[in-house]
């Protein structure tokens, strides 16, 4: 009954596309696709039991391996393995630090076990004393300098495109469309308003310590060297909380970092929309899933199994998955 | 010069009223008026030198006497001091606290002094256990059944009309309007959408420990004794960095509290607006300055002064100050 109304729901959205053009173009017409486009249709139907207001129209988004590529290793691990060599003479304390032994010799297979942090915690010793403007310049030069390892880009481009046109789809629906991700709001501020449409203060990620300072006559904040706040795994409500304020009614992500966000969401009155991306594309991206030390999908998996979450193949329900492709 | 300009944008503004009525028919035509309208004319006008583009219209206003009132004690306060005292026969350890020993003596004076954060500590330990929305819930029960001991009337009468009108000008061209508080966010989000316009998403404010459990099959997100982000002075431009991420043009205060936030946004470039209000209407308000407890307005005065921020006379600049007056 449910896949009926949301076939009835694609046919009438799909009836109305001979006036609009589909929002959705990358993606094939698959269950995925359905639920998504029933789902919006319902909550934005005035007179349906399904309806939500628009300032509850909350949806949060996770970044690494739903919103871009994240193989074969987190894009902001990359840029701070530059960052934390380039400081290392400054650090000789750091040869006795498990996560720069793992950096020093290449082994991403420990750095991907050892998760974020202890990373994040080195880069925060090497950026500690920057201000917020010093470090958001070294973000930018790397991105517009570096390029990735398998489809020699720069970072930026590896967005994916249907998920661009599902945060457009959204916003076109009256949704506030929030980035709720593991990775630091610095590293992700600089471009995600133009690769998604989402501005600065719609990003919810993992905080540095900063500091208000007055130098040389002029008030400016100083980055410490503490982490305040990881906002991955059960951090993610948290940060929904502290920062948004208010339980969103839809969710995406695609590993198991982000399954108390899905619970979280899921759990709310209402209709709601829980969705994962599950990487199964070799060829045109890359395929992982229970057993990857990046982007880990096996908790989150089977929760969506049990829950009917939607859970997208990017082999087969997305038509395209970069714009770059032809 | 400056004061011309500005009369003379105001001289447009009211050439255009026979269209559009005063956006801001609560303020007398005087400088602070005229003050604000020639801003907001200079950052919108396309053709002009100062215009800045929508996304980066952001303006901050302190919350506690900037956009309602705040004596004889901060209202959050009140709260506090009754939910202390509903919590504290479970908590015979506070005996000795002097926080605690200042609210059991009503002495206001002390409370005043020691600050915010000795009561939100103790509030803390209060409401450590429940969940989030079960703090909701007496927070909002408070705020509709207490008093203000001067008025009479429920606390969220107590809003600024004119600050309400400013807002609503702001975001009438095209400005985000956010508060940035000492408050703790959960005491604001209920009522502030309401009050002010400003969705619980654009509430910054200071931080209680929450943590994400499950409870009974359920996710659920609850409070934790500690404080981890007091927003207040020195604290309020790292909040801003935190979850705006980028630097307010115009910025509105009353008090010590808000000096920073001030100097933060007034040394960005391009033209930035920072406006002190200040309470000198003992009949209609409250009058109080630089030897207050709540709401000490020192140092930012003098800093005001320096550097012609504008200054707000309740008395002089306001026709109307509640919504409620005649």
């Amino acid at each position: 009954m449910r896949i009926l109304l949301a076939a009835c729901a694609l046919a009438v959205a799909s009836g109305a596309s001979a006036q609009r053009p589909d929002p959705l173009p990358s993606w094939s017409d698959g269950a995925a696709k359905q639920g998504v486009v029933a789902f919006v249709m319902a909550v934005t139907d005035r007179r349906g039991k399904d309806y939500v207001a628009p300032a509850e129209r909350i949806a949060v988004f996770d970044n690494d391996g739903t919103l871009w590529s994240e193989q074969p290793l987190y894009f902001q691990f990359v840029f701070m393995l530059d960052q934390v060599k380039a400081a290392a003479p400054k650090h000789p304390e750091w040869k006795n630090n498990p996560a720069f032994q793992a950096l020093a010799k290449h082994d991403q297979k420990a750095l991907a076990e050892m998760g974020q942090k202890p990373v994040l915690e080195l880069r925060g010793q090497a950026n500690s004393g920057m201000t917020v403007g010093e470090y958001d310049k070294t973000i930018r030069d790397w991105l517009a300098t570096s390029r990735h390892p398998k489809f020699k880009r720069p970072y930026t481009d590896l967005v994916y495109k249907p998920m661009q046109e599902l945060l457009a789809h959204l916003r076109a629906n009256g949704f506030k469309t929030f980035i709720v991700s593991g990775g630091s709001v610095e590293f992700m501020r600089p471009w995600v308003e133009k690769a998604y449409g989402i501005s600065p203060e719609q990003v919810v990620g993992s905080q540095q310590e900063v500091k208000f300072e007055m130098k040389d006559g002029k008030p400016v904040l100083v980055r410490g060297p503490n982490f305040v706040f990881m906002d991955d795994g059960p951090g993610k409500p948290v940060g929904i909380y502290r920062q948004i304020g208010r339980r969103p009614i839809a969710a995406f992500g695609n590993s198991d970092g982000d399954l108390q966000m899905l619970q979280f969401t899921a759990a709310g009155e209402g209709r709601r929309l829980a969705l994962l991306v599950h990487h199964d594309d070799a060829e045109r991206e890359f395929a992982y899933d229970r057993e990857s030390h990046v982007g880990k999908l096996d908790r989150a998996w089977d929760e969506a199994k049990a829950n009917n979450w939607i859970v997208v193949s990017m082999k087969s329900d997305w038509k395209r998955i970069f714009s770059f492709e032809k």
